[in-house]
């Protein structure tokens, strides 16, 4: 057992705030909503939420423990949902609105920015109407689905003078951080190999996911992205190269244009290497290893939405879990309005890296070449 | 804790034979130099050991423990190991041969077989020497140092009516074995994804095994092997095509062709996928992971000469420990002398299949293309 001092030390410096309260017999417990996001204060962030599906809600029931952020403003095609979660969430009439009238939230104090979570392909298009009305843009990932498409949004958030940022939030959890430090402190040497196996077996046929027209693709623009932009933030490098080998099990459940199984490779500058697994048809995944001339870091779950798990070459280095999107969308905050820094980016350049690559992984599949990159 | 009862039964399914005695204390202890490995009685196979550096060292000291297998002959170029190992192993002086004199094993009872244990691209040569001294081949992988000489050492040891097995110590291991009974069992069901990383931080750059001219290649020659041999018996399927990318940080310490660290990829024809990475510059590796559509096994170690760990979807299921080169050494004295059939083959086809593998892999590497096999 670690004494009550260590354990203390341990959560301080891993959260920066303590959740816990002690009871009368010294025993430490819990308090109900731990909180333990490191945010400075500052002025709430007034979101919107567009596309009401199952992200969206596991985003909403999250933000009720941020400090930062808070929901004040809903999009959806479905009357019904508009209604029910504005009353779960307390969000007006005036502040709801449909696919056709969002346009209009340019005139709603009330919403600083909309947090976009629709099937990949609409990303676009939407993002270019909130940047055109002026709010701030939160995108889920992937924030486009290709290249081309995430430039324009770039661009077009940058002409309109609002932020976009990307639903990466990876980049807040303190597992993941704390290999990131590990790895910039040399802790682990020089960094030689990545492995990210990234999957799962998808469920019902008929979701917009294994719809080419929405999803844009198929695993790799939902998960295989995990293993992309876990590699980049991990090595701490931008890849030069990529190749990239595709099966299909099940043409059915996977048709033309939505992949299924891929694996694919890419090599850095340094020499490190990062060999990734995308899948829709596998279990038993979620797995980030980080292998340095001097230590490693694994990581397994590495990006679901329960705790994460990590050990090192020291052993066990597993933080304590906070929910994901409830870190994330009080870090968004203080980036949109205090114009803080994050340690792992999430604006629209840093999605736009992750779609280059995941342009030039199909065109490697397509073509059978490995395919260089220029992303720095 | 288990009960007696429960883990006595463990022992005798996993390994059938005892190796434990009761105290009179009720307390099990065990027996000095426990002997685990199923081998049905038969004749003794008499082998000579070909090569006698830190491999063959290993190898004497395990046969010590074995049933079967005995050390009857030395092959050295160095006349001081030739008289301490002779006296240490009490082989006589007219059973110890150097590498100019070891064709007239051919007229000594005492030798059943050659245990080839030199550097890679010796094995070819002394093989075929070896068979035509009509005596039985046991050679150390990888058999040789491209599959034209494989091809050739099949050959040769076929006409002249002798056996040719190679040094694959795995097959005859217990949690290697498990694993493969899982899978043709059906308890991970489908097979989607084998990952195999094997390799190792290599010490001394002045040994054979960093010298193209005697190693015939770099990691891939001695520890990818294990990869490419363990995606073969672990998926159970041949596979169809391989790609490759090499990358070397240490061209001063891996000099032209000798290969410092490749990822690889393998199809098979029911659509699995292996990724594997085969490196002489990372330690944390040596793992192996079979991942099916029901379940998964996990091996950390997967080959090293220490216990092997194993795990599934189930928890850990990892098997005793024995000397992997005993078992080795005994079953194969049953191949020999009994014909038996071990369960995963460790003939020279066997061999053969996995130097075929390495050339599509060096030629993917240098192409940049897929390369198809055909191994069935």
């Amino acid at each position: 057992m670690k004494s009550r001092r260590t354990f203390l030390q341990h959560l301080t410096m891993s959260a920066g705030i303590l959740p816990l309260a002690l009871s009368q017999t010294g025993i430490l417990q819990a308090m109900p909503k731990p909180y333990i996001s490191q945010v400075p204060d500052g002025p709430v962030l007034k979101v919107a939420l567009m596309g009401l599906g199952s992200y969206a809600d596991r985003v909403a029931k999250a933000m009720q423990d941020c400090k930062r952020a808070k929901i004040t403003g809903l999009i959806s095609g479905t009357p019904s949902k508009l209604e029910s979660w504005g009353a779960e969430y307390n969000v007006p009439e005036n502040s709801r609105y449909n696919y056709e009238n969002f346009d209009a939230i340019k005139d709603n104090p009330e919403i600083d920015a909309v947090y976009i979570i629709t099937p990949n392909a609409q990303h676009h298009g939407q993002c270019l109407r909130v940047a055109a009305a002026g709010k701030h843009v939160i995108c889920e990932k992937p924030m486009s689905i290709n290249a081309k498409e995430g430039r324009e949004m770039v661009e077009a958030c940058e002409k309109a003078g609002v932020k976009l940022l990307i639903g990466y939030r990876m980049h807040f959890e303190a597992n993941t951080l704390n290999a990131v430090r590990m790895r910039k402190e040399g802790e682990l040497g020089d960094i030689r190999f990545f492995q990210g196996l990234s999957g799962f077996r998808i469920g019902d046929p008929n979701q917009w996911r294994l719809d080419k027209d929405l999803a844009g693709g198929g695993a790799m623009m939902d998960i295989g992205i995990y293993a992309i932009n876990g590699a980049r933030y991990m090595v701490g490098e931008e890849p030069i190269w990529v190749t990239a080998q595709e099966v299909k099990t099940d043409p059915v459940k996977f048709k033309e244009g939505v992949d299924e199984t891929i694996t694919f490779q890419m090599g850095f500058p340094s020499g490190a290497i990062a060999s990734c697994l995308s899948t829709y048809n596998m279990n038993y995944l979620d797995k980030f290893f980080l292998n340095g001339e001097k230590g490693f870091v694994e990581m397994q779950p590495s990006t679901g939405y329960g705790p994460i798990k990590a050990k090192s070459h020291e052993g066990d280095i597993t933080k304590p879990h906070v929910t994901h999107q409830t870190t994330q969308m009080d870090q968004m905050a203080a980036i949109i309005h205090d114009d803080m820094e994050p340690e792992i980016p999430v604006d629209g350049q840093e999605g736009l890296k992750d779609m280059k690559i995941i342009d030039a992984i199909m065109l490697a599949v397509s073509s059978g070449n490995k395919v260089k990159l220029d992303l720095v």
